[in-house]
């Protein structure tokens, strides 16, 4: 393919994805697929000679869309929201087209830069302490990472790499063994699993805080465990607070964890994936209240804020803590411009901060996004989302067979029948089953919930009206009398 | 930016790459620009209310194309080659509009299924052992990583779940700590820097086997090691054994160090990264002998096999040493499904493969690749890159300034003119101060070397031919007299 029929071909690309997106509510929210029907409808081998454009996106709608959930879709309630915005689909085209890979200043400037003034001017749209980002000489700065899971693994190496050396200059006879196996993590009982694979990969110990009944990890709580710990012998020596939790968008307390960690030299990293983007809208800012206590923050612009994944931000205070973890310096990767201590002094040496090497042209897409919207334009639509999951709040407290079970505060709704578990793991398998609408469940304090996620960039208010209508008629399907008891 | 608006500005954004592709020649290959360039031109805060795409598209030729090293120019020799083809970037296109996020079978069931049967045509195209494939429910498979460093650090955390597992068997009173402290990898002295972050994130200890005259790692120089580390007290555990070395494509003795590895229970990592590509034409494939004995193999399509970034290529023979080491079910994960064991027969749990838990639809750009290049097509351009390679090997032999450093297999020519460091550090500098073409040099044995590497999809004999005289060029600017020395 030459660029003549590049030419030709993404314009029907182009074209493609708009109908996709413009038409979208016209499908399935969720495939009726089997496992493991997709390599029955594949040939076994590659071919040997090149097919035509024509026959491969005919394949795309016969193959690949009868198994595609459509996160897009504005029926679709599950998990978390995932962005895809058409400026971001944009910046993306021409991260791809341009292709190259920014491991080093050097290997292109540009994309080293352009992420560094974005994570400023992100950091300035939720009003983020001055330390975290890199203008003006400071010690902090941002950073795109793929994912939270990433980004708590890279804050906990680097707490991990801090509290060894830490702990080396008071007690020069202790192995870095010895002091790993020491070391112990903490988070909510609510915070993503990552947080779990991450500690596996550190090989440090961790423990669940409870949390209140607001589902918020407290600092009397907090610091009980410590002195636990710390009698038992055990060294504290990180916690990932979550803003927003993935079962029930939960709060953990900044304002009194932070202290107990900075006395404690326990680095504090907050993982606010999915509600950090609603930070850029003055009236929800009061939740990231604490963050000054913390070392490092990361939320995903690639939920919320209309930039498609992956675009995982991250800030750190003092960035040499991240390069003493990771760096690494081969003479392939050097430069002129290593030797001046420039780079560093400019935030510019990103590849110390992360696990992969090679990273791409990610911040087109933030460039793109924030310019074509304009704050006001991230704004409102953060704003829409919390209208709607609060309509959806209203319409499930109007029907006293339900409960609401966490507080509602941005875009997410736990919910349930009043009753037993099986009662609502059998709501939830028939309204999956239906097809109408898509949801997943979580578990809260033992209890089966229903979580309604405020997803689609599309979804108005008539989708929440119509998911609502599609619930309830579930429950009429032979409930009536198991609702009673 | 609406749907329509989007047809119009996604045409312009294909022109727009499309013109850049074509007229890539027309740029300078390394730009002029100054570390801190960028944020001059850009204001201090994100816009308050959107702006026009059109000066969007103004200020990336104003702003970010100054500052971009052009990996697709035909006078980009630097590094290794990073991919950039047409069909890839309609595949990337898709998957954004698509834009779903597929962390389990369940949040999108083609973006696994596609992507464990495009790993099997990719490992049939190398010729991989049947173990390493996931069709016929067999124990292996495939998964797409994001980088080599992270299908390495994978493979690496696997072998450390493993070994512990089979030492406490032996040792109950060991714990976890006092086995980590005592483990150790391995790895050629040539091979990458990443392997070297891996094990500083696995908490292990590393020894740099070293190389024979072709810097390759022999059977002979592994036994030693490990004998001497064994004596010791250490507990070999991992090899990550290159095939295709940064420094010099190089490649290590598989047929040597397979059979110790699996006679001391250490596991075999293959890094094939750069390399790994060209085994799909069958005169290259002996180099991949010995795959056989590995535990896992891992190359980049991302590289050289016209798949743009990322899209680095895992196989492993047992995927439950993986899922071991990594296997967390959090409810908001689980779906009807997973009790039924069925998805992990099929391979379909891809989320315990790797550090991030979201993955997006990498897999589509292999499929639109493979399909409009054709296996014979991709061959071909291996054997294009290879054969110019050769070309350029020769360009220097005839000029008895210079030697050539390291055999030259595949793309990569490294040469250096004869005499001291320094003076090829001065060529070196005057040829990219000169801004014609890019190259970056590497160490070999305490001599500073040029690496030559094919790199560009384009190029063609005349860039060799043109490349060649401006390195020749640059000798004859005060250099006549240093040479003779």
């Amino acid at each position: 393919m030459d660029a003549t029929e590049f030419r030709k071909r993404g314009k029907e690309m182009v074209d493609y994805i708009a109908d996709y997106i413009e038409k979208i509510e016209e499908r399935q929210v969720y495939p009726d697929v089997e496992p493991g029907y997709l390599r029955a409808l594949i040939p076994e081998f590659p071919p040997e000679t090149p097919e035509r454009f024509e026959d491969i996106l005919k394949d795309v709608e016969r193959i690949i869309m009868p198994g595609v959930t459509h996160w897009h879709s504005p029926y679709f309630f599950a998990y978390f929201p995932t962005a895809n915005s058409f400026p971001a689909l944009l910046g993306d085209m021409l991260s791809g087209g341009i292709g190259c890979i920014g491991f080093s200043w050097a290997s292109s400037p540009a994309c080293t830069e352009l992420e560094t003034v974005m994570l400023d001017w992100l950091g300035k749209m939720i009003n983020l302490p001055p330390q975290f980002l890199a203008e003006k000489d400071g010690e902090g700065g941002g950073v795109i990472q793929g994912t939270a899971s990433e980004a708590t693994l890279v804050a906990m190496l680097a707490a991990r790499t801090k509290a060894i050396h830490r702990i080396q200059l008071d007690n020069e006879n202790l192995t870095q063994g010895e002091i790993i196996s020491r070391l112990v993590a903490y988070t909510s009982d609510q915070a993503h699993s990552s947080v779990e694979k991450d500690v596996l990969i550190a090989g440090v110990k961790i423990k669940q805080v409870p949390t209140d009944d607001s589902f918020s990890v407290r600092g009397s709580t907090l610091r009980k465990v410590i002195d636990e710990d710390k009698a038992a012998g055990l060294i504290p020596f990180f916690l990932c607070a979550t803003l927003g939790t993935t079962t029930c968008c939960s709060f953990d307390n900044l304002l009194e964890l932070g202290p107990i960690c900075n006395e404690e030299n326990i680095w504090m990293h907050i993982d606010a994936a999915y509600a950090g983007s609603a930070f850029i809208c003055p009236e929800f800012r009061y939740l990231l209240n604490g963050v000054e206590y913390a070392d490092s923050f990361n939320f995903n612009p690639h939920k919320w804020l209309l930039i498609n994944f992956d675009c995982s931000t991250m800030w750190v205070k003092k960035r040499l803590d991240l390069t003493c973890a990771f760096k690494i310096d081969p003479v392939y990767l050097k430069h002129d411009h290593d030797e001046s201590g420039k780079l560093n002094t400019l935030c510019f040496i990103l590849q110390h901060w992360q696990i992969p090497l090679g990273r791409r042209f990610r911040s087109l897409k933030m460039w793109f996004v924030f310019r074509m919207y304009g704050v006001s334009g991230l704004q409102e639509y953060i704003r829409k989302h919390v209208r709607i999951a609060h309509e959806f709040k209203d319409l499930v407290l109007q029907d006293d067979r339900f409960e609401i079970c966490a507080d509602v505060i941005l875009g997410l709704v736990c919910f349930r029948l009043k009753g037993s578990n099986e009662l609502n793991e059998v709501l939830l398998k028939n309204i999956n089953d239906a097809r109408k609408i898509h949801l997943v469940p979580c578990h809260l304090r033992g209890k089966f919930v229903l979580r309604f996620a405020i997803c689609a960039r599309t979804v108005e208010s008539s989708h929440i009206q119509f998911a609502w209508k599609n619930i309830t008629t579930m429950t009429k399907v032979g409930f009536n009398t198991k609702c009673k008891g």
